[in-house]
This record gives structure tokens, sequence and C-alpha cells, in this order.
């Protein structure tokens, strides 16, 4: 189940201006944190998912990441305790603008401060993690602290691993641009602007050939010409159901605007980060993330001197690979994990 | 200067069903037919294009081919009699849905027929090119008479060649749900999804490598986050001055609808069709017309006996590399004229 706990220092305040009083962090966990506190594996999500990566005895909902999560499965609940957090900002139990302002008693809105990737990766220590969408397995303090669950300044032996999934040190001019778009459409319309952003969203997510394998030019049965079309209206259908409009404009905003050069040279950054090791997984066919961008990401981690793992998954499901194929990476990171 | 012309049949019967009376097709010409009217070149052209393809003594503006046609140009004005024509459902002269209805005295908006790229290419004969944006140059009478320009039926000498750039056989799933997205916003808004319509296609039309070299993780100057999003803004504005949205709905949804297939095996139709030669040219880099879609296209020509030419371009400007890399076309078009 998601607890929801003031995680965050009050006031919070925001890499980019504003602040947050008496913040909320949703999140959940799976397996036993040990006696030494060690086996912590902490999962950020990407733009929409709920901190629900599994099922567990208190929920038997499939969450996200099932094949992953699970006694046995690659992130082993008998091995880790694993926490997956919902990001600052999102809209399911974490702050963010679809909550109550405390100080005022009425919805955030578009008042939500402007969040960062900064600020939803934030720990209260000096840490400025540069992580979009990474799973770090840490040996500090953890549990219900997530504040204080440092990456950084840790002895020799406690420093984690990280794991980074189709991510970007900083999004490229094309994503940029897809993400403007589907904002605009979102601030045109908040309920067709965002059922128009998550169609949009599905076909950068998947591939060119995996709609036409799945779909090609099959025709309707919902009242359009093509299947194609019905797949968007189902995959909108769902999204704009659970998801909140000014929630989607801070978190697209947020992934634009983050660019770790502007922390300063990423080697050097990774270098301090003091991480054991990485394995930086990318798709071949993702055309959001692209696998260039994850073989920078993963060069500029062995400059900085983290032995570091590249995956180059082939998969037509792109972007969306980690959710459509996860024995793919489930095999991967289960592999990884016992070799570090 | 465009001519306007009553070159369709009237009434004209639509593919798909409806009619169209007194319909008008609107057209440039450049060069001189000559005395034995075999030098003609038909322009068919992309979804939006008005028949403004170069400039000439009567309209000096630059046109959206102007490097590949005039004196000299690979096209030659003093070689061949050129002829482009705005599409039917255009809005740029041709009969659309932005025109006066002759039967009711008012626009036909929405009550304009569903136009199909089978009644784009149509002449009155038997005709049914399969072409989406070709030039072919023909030894029949073509002149003022655009309905005559027949492509089929002609003895051996008279067989045109044909010109296919980044065109398809049937639209892919991945090019029908982009599609499908741009049509819905212009549903939602006429005016405010016309923009975002033309945006995404500008994203779609170029390629991320073009995106992030022009304009990488510059500043906007434009009240935006970057400099991509003021482009898109132009692009937007430049287009939603001159477009017609209801027009927009129509060609776009042909574009989906097209299906050589529907007209029997391609082979056969590229045998019956008794072009001389033809030249396909495809750019490697487009993401909207694949170069795998070209190269079924050839193959397709070649399996019909045609002997056909097939140029893969490399250029980051994707699908609009014929616009934006002329000199490139220029150069294939005018060695495989002169070959042939």
């Amino acid at each position: 189940m998601t607890y929801q706990a003031p995680l965050l220092p009050s006031p919070f305040r925001c890499h980019r201006g504003g602040e947050i009083v008496g913040g909320q962090i949703a999140y959940e966990t799976w397996g036993t944190l040990n006696p030494t506190k060690s086996n912590s594996v902490l999962i950020f999500t990407g733009l929409s998912p709920s901190a629900h990566a599994a099922s567990s005895p208190a929920d038997a909902d499939s969450g996200w990441w099932e094949q992953l999560i699970g006694a046995g499965a690659a992130l082993d609940t008998h091995r880790f305790h694993i926490i997956c957090v919902n990001s600052l900002g999102s809209c399911f139990g974490s702050s963010g603008p679809a909550s109550i302002n405390p100080l005022t008693g009425v919805r955030y809105g578009d008042t939500f401060p402007d969040i960062s990737i900064e600020d939803c990766s934030r720990r209260p220590s000096r840490s400025r993690s540069p992580r979009h969408r990474t799973s770090g397995s840490h040996r500090r303090p953890f549990s219900r602290r997530l504040c204080s669950a440092g990456v950084r300044g840790a002895p020799s032996r406690s420093r984690p691993p990280l794991i980074s999934i189709s991510g970007t040190m900083a999004a490229s001019a094309h994503a940029i641009a897809l993400r403007s778009i589907q904002r605009e459409a979102v601030r045109n319309d908040p309920i067709k602007g965002l059922r128009l952003a998550r169609k949009l969203g599905t076909v950068t997510y998947r591939s060119a050939a995996e709609l036409a394998a799945r779909f090609g030019r099959a025709a309707s049965s919902g009242g359009h010409d093509f299947a194609v079309q019905d797949y968007l209206d189902q995959q909108a259908d769902k999204f704009t159901k659970t998801f909140d409009a000014d929630s989607y404009l801070t978190l697209s905003r947020a992934i634009d605007l983050f660019d770790l050069n502007a922390h300063g040279d990423p080697t050097v950054l990774f270098q301090r980060a003091e991480l054991e090791s990485a394995l930086v997984i990318g798709v071949e066919q993702d055309a959001l993330f692209t696998i260039d961008e994850q073989t920078r990401i993963a060069a500029a981690l062995r400059a900085g001197g983290i032995p570091t793992q590249l995956e180059r998954v082939d998969s037509v499901a792109g972007h969306d690979a980690f959710l459509a194929d996860q024995p793919l990476f489930a095999a991967i990171i289960a592999r990884w994990l016992q070799d570090t």
C-alpha cells in the first residue's frame, strides 16, 4: 500500500524558487530493511507512474514494474528493502498541483511551485542526484526518513550502485519540442488537451515498428478509421481518468529544464557522487531518450571513474520497453546485481 | 501566376461518395508547351503547398521548389512545360472546404465531400495514379486541359517517366497515429488546434538530429524556455495565416485512407501504368514516410517491369529534405532526366 509522510523539510525551498509547506511524499515499500540498514533500493519513476511499482499483501493490484519486484525476482524482496517514491509534483499522494495547499486550504493548481528534477531527487544533505528514473541501492539509513537517504559523502564501503534506464543528462531539442506541444495542448484545454498529450506521448514512447506490427492498417472497431486510433483512445482514457493536468504541465516542463551540465562538468559530478558502479540501460529504438544519450551517460560515468556497464536493448517497445519488456530488463538487472 | 479553371467534370463524383459541381483546379505553369505537346511535366504537391512552386514573370515571389524550376534548372523551363496543381480539397484556388459551394452560395466547410488521393490524382479517363507527391513528364496533350493528361493507354513512345519523392503505397500505423492526433487537435479547436497540428507536423517532417544541431538547448527569445519552441511558433504562425482547418482535416485523412493495394496488386498496377521509367527518391532520416516505404515502391515498380532507380538521400531535414535540401534533389533529378 502507499504511505504518505511529511518527508520534506518544511518549508521546502524549491530549486527554481517558491516553497512548499508541509510537503508530503507518497511511497511504497517491499521487503524488509536489514539490521545494518544496508539493503535499500530506491526507485524513481518516469513522468506519470505512481509509487505502486508492484503488488504487495496490502495491495494485490499489479504494479507498473510487477515482473521486476518480488520474492526471487531481479529486485528480490528476500534480499532488498525496496522503496518506490511518487515524484514530488505528481498526483498520486505526493505534494503537487492537485494537492491542497495547507496554507490556503485550497488546491494549489498552477500556484504550485515550478518543480525541477533537482527537487524531485533532493535529499536534505548536499546531495544533488542527476538521475532521471534510476534505481540506487544504498547503504545509508533510509527506512521512512526518505530525505536522509544519502548517496553522497558516505565512506567507501557505503558507495551505492546506480541503475539508469532510458534517461538523459539534458533533454534533446526533439524531446523538448514534443513535450512543449503536449503542454500547449493541455494549456489550451486541460481535458481534451490531456487526451492529445497522452496520445502523442504514446506514439513517441513506442516505435513505428511496433505500431506497424500490432495494428498495421487494421480497421477501427471504435468509430475511427483505423485500429491504431482505438489504441490511442484507450491509452488516453486510462491516463486522463487518473492524471492531473497541472501535474502533467509541472513534471513535463521539469524534464525539459533539467540540465546536468548546469551543475558542472558531468564527469566531475559523477566523480563526486561516489557511486560504487553503474548500469546504464538504453533502447536502440527509443525515439525520445535516444541510445546516443545513454552512451553519453555511460561515457561520463566511466570518465568519472565509475565502473559502468552499458546495455543496449533491442525492443520495438522503444522508450516503453522497461514497462513492455520487463523480462528483458529483469534479466539484465538480475545479472548485473549478481556480478556487482 | 495561379490560374483557376473548371478542369473537373461537373458534377465530379468523388471516389468515396459525394460530388462537386463546378469544381475548380488552380495551377501554375512555367516554360512553353512544344508543338508536339510532348514536353509537359506535372507536379503534384504534398499536403499543404500551393501551386506556386517557383517564381515567374507574373509572380516574382519565390516558390516552394524555387531551386528546381527555371532556365537551366533541373526542371528546365527552356526544355519543359511544367505544370503544378494545387490539390483538390486544398485552399489555394482549387475547390475545397474553404470554397463557396455554387449550389448553395455558402462555404462548403465540413459539407465538402470526403476527398481521396484517388480524386486528387484523377483524370477523366480510366487513369488512377497511385502517386503521392510525384512528378511525371508525359507526352500526351496537356496544356490547360489538365483532366486529359493521360498517363495510361498511350502507345509505347508516349509512356511517361515518373518521379516519386518520399511517398507511400499505404500510410503506416505510425504516420496514421500522428495524423489522427493532429486532426483531433484541429477538431477540438480549429484555430489553436491547427497551430498544434502544424507544430507536430514540423517535428515529424524534420529530424531529431536537425533540431539538435539548429537549436540544441538554446534559450528562447520569444517568451518560451527554449529556442526550438520559438521555431515551432514561427512555423505555426506562417501556416495558420494561410491554411484552412477544414482543408487540413480533409487532406490529412485522405492520406491516411489511401491504399494502393485496394486497387489490386501494386506490381500489376504499375505494369498497367505503362511508365517509361521511374525515379524513387527517399530520405534515410524520414520518420513519416520511411526509407523502407521508398524501397517497397521501387521494388513494386521493378517487379512491374519498369526500369527504376532508387535514390537514398542522406539529410537531417528528414521528410522536408525535398524543400530544405533542394540542390541535392535538383542534382539527382537533373542527372536522371539526362540519363533517361
